[in-house]
C-alpha cells in the first residue's frame, strides 16, 4: 500500500513491448526515423491541431526548455509558489532560460491568484528595466495540490497573458489526469483556453521516459529543436522515446491509464472524508490527496503499512498518490486500514 | 549492409530483458532505487577504484556536464578540431560550462598535436585576462577518425596539464572499442593514465539511452547531482537506466559486443586495403573505418547495395561503422561488393 | 528641496579634480597603471586587511559579480524580500551567477529575518539536489529601509552561513553612510563580523562611477580578475576609476561626505517627528527617510517645493534621501515647509 | 616616444571640462536626464537617421552586448580570426549570449575571406542542429591589422548574410579613424551598406570610457535596455557617460581628433618605408602601423627610446599606434630614430 508518489511505478506493459519492438533493425538516428514521425503524427491528432512535438527525457526538461522559448532571459515567469519548476527542479529554469525570474504566487488550492497575480505583474512594468520584465505564466494542470482546472480557469490566465503580452505554459506532468477529470477535450484544455505551449508527460502514466515539449504556438517552436540538442536532450536513439509514446496514445490507453488513477484516488479519498479526524482541504479531482491527518493518527496507518509523504505545506497535512498500477485491493485495504482508526 | 553509424543499431536482447525486469513493482525515484546504486557500484568494479559515477541520457549531456566541471565559464578548452564536441554537439558544451570557448587543435589521425596544444596555452597564458585560461584537455577514445590512444599517448596530455594545472577529459562514446582495440585494462587507459572524468557511452554498444559520466577526481565531482539535475538529466525512473548498465557490465558484454564490432570491422577493412584504387589514410584500430574512395567507385559500391557516409574531412574520404548487431554474412557481402570493382 | 536620491547628486569637486589629473600623459591600460595599484592600497588600508580590491563601474556589477564569487550557478541566496539586488537589479545576479536562484526573506526594517532564513535553508537542504542548495547571504549596509546593521547583527548571519557552509556578501552601496552611523570602524563592520566579501560604492557618496568588490576571503577572489573582464567591467583607462577612489579616500573625505549626509536627514528626521500626522515607522540611522505621510499631505509638501518618492512598501509610505551635497538651507526650508503644514 | 596603444592615453580636455560640467545640480538617475537624451540625438545626428543608441562603458561590453541581441545562444558568430572579440575579450561574447559560438576566418589583412566564410557557413548549415546555427557576422572597422573597410567590401558580407539570414555587426572601437581613413560618411560606411548595429568606441578618441552601441535595425533594439540593465551597464549617473559623447561630437571633435592620429601614423609609416630593413605587410590605412622589423633592429630601436608592441601574429612583426595627443615632435623623433639605423 504505497501511495508515495506515481513516479515509484514501474512501466506498462504495452511500453515495454514497443520498446522490444522497436530495437529491431536499424533506424536513422537523432529523431529522423519513421517511428518519430509517426509518435508526432499521433500527439498531434491527441490535440486536433497542427502543433509542433518535442519529444525529451524528463518533466524538468520538458519544462525548463519550454520556458526557455516563452520567456527572455531578462524576463520573469509566474507561477503558484509551491509550483514543481518552483521548488522541484533545481534551478532549470535559469540554466536554460539564461537567468530568468521565478515568482512564485500565492493561492488556494495550488491555482495562483489572478489578481495578485496582475499586481506583481504592474509593478514590474511600471519599474521598467529595473526589475525582471513580465514573461511568462506557467500553470500546473494537475496542479501540485492535485487540483484540476478547468477551461474557463485557464482562459483568464490568458487574458492576464494577453494585457502584459506574456506567453502561457501549461505543466501537464498528471495532463492524462486532468483531461479525464475535467472532462474535456486536451484541445480543450490547452490550446482552446490560450496555453501557448504543453509539457506533456506520460512517464508518470505508465512510460519511463516520456514527456514532450507541446507546441501550439509556432512563432515559439522556432530553433526549439537546436535547444533541446544543446541541452542534450535529442536522443541518438530517439525511437525508444517514440516507441513509449505510440504504445500509450494508441486506443487511448493513457485515458485509461490515468481513469483508472483518478478513480482508484477518488475511491480512498471516501475513506478520508468519512473519517471524524481526517480533513481534507480541497476536493479530490485526479489521482492525488492531501489529507490532513494528526499525527497519532499517521502513527497508525503507518504501522497498518500504508506507505504516504508528510506534506510541508501545512501542520498535518500528507499525500496520498495513485498510478496506473494501483490495485483495487490495496485501496480496500488501506480504507480498512483507515476505518479501523475511527 | 548499413554502415552509417552504431547509433542506428537497436539493443541488445539482454538491455531488452533488463529493462522489463526493472519495470517490476515500486521503486524509490530520481536514483534513489536498488538498481542505480548496483549499477554504481559494477561501474567502480570496472574501474577498480572508487570514482563517482552519473548515469545520463546521450552522449551530449555527459561530455558537456563533465567539461563544466572541469572547466570554469571563462576557461578554453582544448580538442581536436574534428572531436565531436566541437562538430556535433551544436553548443552544448558552452552552455553548460556557462560560456567556456572551445578551442580546435590540428593533429593527424585524429589526435591534437601535443606541441601546437602547449602553444595555444602558452600564448592564452601570458595574455592572462584578455583571454580564455586554459582550462581542460578533452580527447576522444577512440578518437573521431577511429583511432585509439593508448596510455602512453594519454599521458602526454596529462604532463601538459599538470603544467598549466588543467583538467583532462575523455569522450568515450565508444570507450568498449578503445579497451579491446588497446588490450589494456579500463583503469589504464584512464585514470592511471591521468584522466579526471570519462564520458562513459554505451549507447552505441547495445544500449538506448547509457551514458555515465565517471568522475575520478573526487573534488570535482562535488556537486555534480546538482549539475545533472538542473540540466533535466535525473530521470525519476532512473532504475531504467541503471538496468541497461547492469545488464551490459554483466559478464563482459559490453566487452564482447565491442570485440566484435571491432572485428567485423577489421574484417571489412582488409577488403579495402587489398584494393588497389582505395586508400586507408590511417589504421582501422576499432570498429570505424575511413577509407578514400573515388567517386565512381563510391557509386557502384552503393549500387551494390552498401550504405556509408561521406566524410567531409578529405575529398573521396568516406566512413563506414560496425557494430555489436553486424553480421558477419554482412561483411562477407560487403567483401564481395568491394572486390568485385576492382 | 530634491530629496528623490543620492544619485540625482553630481559630483565632489575633488573626484573631478582627480580625474582632470590622471588625463595627464600616458598610462598602462586596463589596470596595470601606478593610480590603480595606489588606489588598491589605499582601500586595504581603510579595512586594515590584505583584501583583494576590484574596482567596477556600477553597483548592479559590484553585487552581481560579487555574487558569482560566492555561490554557485545552482545555489540560492538569502537576502531580504525589499533588497536591491532582488527588486532594483534586474536578473544581473542570474546573468553572472549563471542562474543561481534569488529568496527574499520578510523581516522588520529591511533586516530579513535570521529564523526564517534558517527555515529555508533547513527546507532546500534536506530537499537536495531538487532545490537550489543554499549558497550566500547577502545584506544590505544601510539597508533598503535606511537601517543599519551593527557588527553584532552581522555576526548573527555568519552564524547561520557557518552552519550551512555558505558565503557572507555585503551590498554597501551606502557603506559609508553605515560606517559613519554604526559609529564603528569599517574592519569591525566587514570582515571582523564575518563578510566574505562587500560590494563598496561611492558612486552615491560623490563618485561619478565609484565601486569595488573588495574580498576578504581571498579563495573567493580566484579567477576574479576573469569574472570582471567577460562582463565587460574592466575598463582600458582604469585609471580613471582609481583616481575617484584617491580623491574620496583621501583624507577621509569618503566619511566627511557621509556623515554630512546623515546628519542633514536627521535634520529632517526631527521634523517629520515633531509632526502630529506624520509617523516614521523606523529609526532613521543614514541619510535615508521612510516618513509615512498622508496623500492631503503630501500634495501640501509637493505644492510647497519638496520632491520625493512614494515609497510602494506600505500604504502612505515615501522616502526622502540626503547626500554630500544636500545644503543646509534646503533642509531649513524642508523644515519650515513640514511645520506649516502642521 | 610611446607607441604601445591608444588607449594609454589620457583623456581630451573637452571631455574634462563637459565632465565638470555635468557634475553641476541634480539630474534624473539611470539615464533619464537631458544629457543622455541630447548625446542620444548627436549619435543619431552623425548617421542620420533614426537609429537607437545606448551607452556602455567598454568596448568589451559594447561587442559582447550587441552581438547577444544579433546571434541566439546556439549560433554561431563569424569574424576574422586575429579579431579583438576573438582573442582580446575573454569569453564576453559567450557569457552575453549565453553560449554563441566564436569562428575565426582566415584572412588577409585583418579581413575574414567571404569565401572561406560562406564555406563554414554551407556546413554548419547542413549539419542542422548538431552544429552551431550560423547567427551573425562581426567586422572590425578599422581592423585588428589597422586596415579600413570601405562600403563595398562591408556589402559583400551584407550580401552573405542576406544569404544566410544573419546579421551583420562593425566592431567600431576606432570607427573614427575609419570613417577618416575612408573618406566616406559614417551612414555610408554602415546602414547603407547593411551594417545592422554598430559598436561605437570613442575611448580611444580622446574620452575615459565613452562607448555606444548603435541600433540601426530597431528590432534588434527590442529589449536592449533590459540586457544593458542587466549587465551592470546602466550608470546611475549616466548623464557622465553623455556628457563625454556630446564633447567629443561637438564640431566634429572626433574626427579632427582621428585625423589627426591617422596623419600621425601616416608620417611614421613612411620612415619604415623608406628603411630597407623594415616590411610593411599592408597599407597603413589609420592609426596603426605593422612594420617586420628584424630583432637587432627593434633593438636598437628601443634603445633610441622609442616603446612599442611585439605583435605575435607574424615573426618580427610589431605594432606602433598613435593617438589623439601623439606630438608632432615625438613622429619626428622617432623618423629620426629610425633613419639613424639605416
Amino acid at each position: 500500500m504505497n501511495f508515495i508518489s506515481d513516479n515509484q511505478a514501474g512501466a506498462h506493459p504495452a511500453v515495454l513491448a514497443a520498446i522490444s519492438d522497436a530495437a529491431i533493425g536499424l533506424a536513422e538516428g537523432y529523431g529522423e526515423d519513421a517511428l518519430t514521425a509517426a509518435a508526432e503524427s499521433a500527439v498531434r491528432d491527441v490535440f486536433g491541431t497542427d502543433c509542433a512535438v518535442f519529444f525529451v527525457t524528463t518533466g524538468t526538461a520538458a519544462n525548463a526548455l519550454a520556458l526557455s522559448a516563452l520567456c527572455p532571459p531578462w524576463g520573469a515567469i509566474y507561477c503558484h509558489e509551491g509550483a514543481h519548476i518552483q521548488n522541484d527542479e533545481n534551478t532549470a529554469v535559469e540554466l536554460f532560460t539564461g537567468g530568468a525570474r521565478m515568482v512564485g504566487i500565492a493561492g488556494d488550492g495550488g491555482k495562483p491568484d489572478v489578481a495578485l497575480m496582475r499586481s506583481h505583474m504592474e509593478i514590474a512594468t511600471v519599474h521598467g528595466v529595473h526589475n525582471a520584465k513580465p514573461g511568462a505564466i506557467s500553470l500546473s494542470n494537475v496542479s501540485e495540490s492535485g487540483t484540476v482546472y478547468c477551461p474557463e480557469e485557464v482562459a483568464a490566465y490568458r487574458q492576464l497573458a494577453d494585457e502584459f503580452r506574456l506567453n502561457l505554459h501549461m505543466d501537464g506532468a498528471r495532463f492524462a489526469n486532468a483531461v479525464v477529470a475535467s472532462g474535456v477535450c486536451p484541445a480543450d484544455l490547452t490550446w482552446r483556453a490560450g496555453v501557448d505551449c504543453l509539457s506533456f508527460g506520460l512517464t508518470k502514466n505508465g512510460g519511463i521516459a516520456t514527456e514532450a515539449v507541446v507546441m501550439f504556438n509556432h512563432a515559439l517552436a522556432q530553433d526549439f529543436a537546436y535547444r533541446r540538442k544543446r541541452a542534450g536532450h535529442l536522443w541518438s536513439k530517439q525511437r525508444f522515446l517514440a516507441a513509449q509514446w505510440l504504445a500509450l496514445l494508441e486506443n487511448d490507453l493513457w485515458l485509461d491509464n490515468a481513469r483508472h488513477a483518478n478513480s482508484m484516488a477518488a475511491e480512498l479519498a471516501v475513506g478520508f472524508t468519512a473519517h471524524d479526524a481526517i480533513q481534507l482541504p480541497w476536493p479530490t479531482d485526479a489521482n492525488e490527496i492531501f489529507p490532513v491527518i494528526p499525527e497519532a493518527l499517521r502513527e497508525q496507518l503507518r504501522a497498518a503499512g500504508l506507505v504516504f509523504y508528510d506534506w510541508p505545506q501545512a501542520p498535518d497535512m500528507t499525500r496520498f498518490v495513485t498510478h496506473f498500477g494501483t490495485a483495487p485491493a490495496e485501496i480496500a485495504h488501506a480504507l480498512q486500514a483507515i476505518a479501523a482508526t475511527q
